[in-house]
């Protein structure tokens, strides 16, 4: 995509770039609903025009924006994991994310949040989704098998979601110990 | 509040419990983005005026409407815990419940991202997700103990999104092979 912008002969190869930063910096501070071509502009510091000039519409922008937001969100994993070096060092990894989600509000919480309701009505936001869910299977499989992945992969959704959702959410040794629990052979 | 509005005066006792249903019909077709006074009141059946008498605004509505939706979630799931004999009826019925999910675009799952999102932005709806799930984990420790309850409402949560939001979703034999890890004494 970068490629074809800088091929179209624009002043500013970045601009396109910059609309889909803005527009996850505007979802996550007024939700999809909020969320409008003008809005968008006015933050990434570009003319209203340049919005039609690089998406189709809001569909686009919207496909465009998560799309990278699940990428980083998948490499950001993907780079953890790679560090670990063992199985206990990946479980680590993967206990300190969950808890992390303790901090609601958090622009990653609404943005995971705004995506999942959008893939819930939406099947192609569901090609976003389920590439991101590969992904951090994938990740995953750097130290177990595959079912084990799955499964890992379904109760740090799970646990994270119920962190950041519940004000009274289960402390760390309970994390550990659904981790643990999942990862018994 | 039923009997507040019947002390009211007003001649509909009912109109304000069909309100809040039309809001939840209007919501799940077209999000809580496309929901508006009008929409709703067209759906109810009722005049537009009845919206600013029975709610302060559209937030008061909609914690109405998503209280009443996870009420009914919370009544639905726990009446089919009472109902298992055993342990082992209680993780069928949880395998089910996630199998289930493999539906996605149904209302339900729709609703349930819809007020996720919701609160991960906004405390008050938090209130509606929290008392949510204590009511899920008690419906479980009518077979299990806390912790385990509280790991089974998390692996349930993640593998039931992961099941609707993934066109290659884990089969039975996977979600049956999480609830025995997660069971396990």
């Amino acid at each position: 995509m970068a490629e074809t912008t800088r091929l179209s002969g624009q002043p500013d190869p970045g601009r396109r770039d910059r609309i889909i930063d803005a527009a996850l910096t505007v979802i996550a501070a007024q939700g999809v609903a909020g969320t409008s071509h003008r809005k968008v502009a006015a933050a990434a510091g570009v003319p209203l025009g340049s919005m039609t000039y690089y998406f189709s519409g809001m569909d686009e922008l919207l496909r465009e924006a998560f799309g990278r937001f699940a990428e980083r969100g998948a490499d950001r994993f993907d780079a953890r994991m790679a560090r670990a070096r063992t199985p206990s060092d990946a479980l680590d990894v993967v206990a300190d994310s969950i808890a992390g989600n303790a901090d609601s509000g958090s622009d990653d919480l609404v943005l995971t949040h705004e995506l999942y309701t959008l893939a819930a009505r939406n099947p192609d936001f569901q090609q976003i989704t389920e590439s991101w869910m590969a992904r951090t299977r994938a990740a995953f499989e750097r130290h177990f098998d595959p079912l084990t992945s799955r499964l890992l992969d379904a109760l740090m959704e799970g646990l994270g979601i119920h962190q950041a959702l519940d004000r009274d959410p289960a402390g760390v040794a309970h994390i550990i110990e659904g981790i643990r629990r999942i990862t018994r052979p």
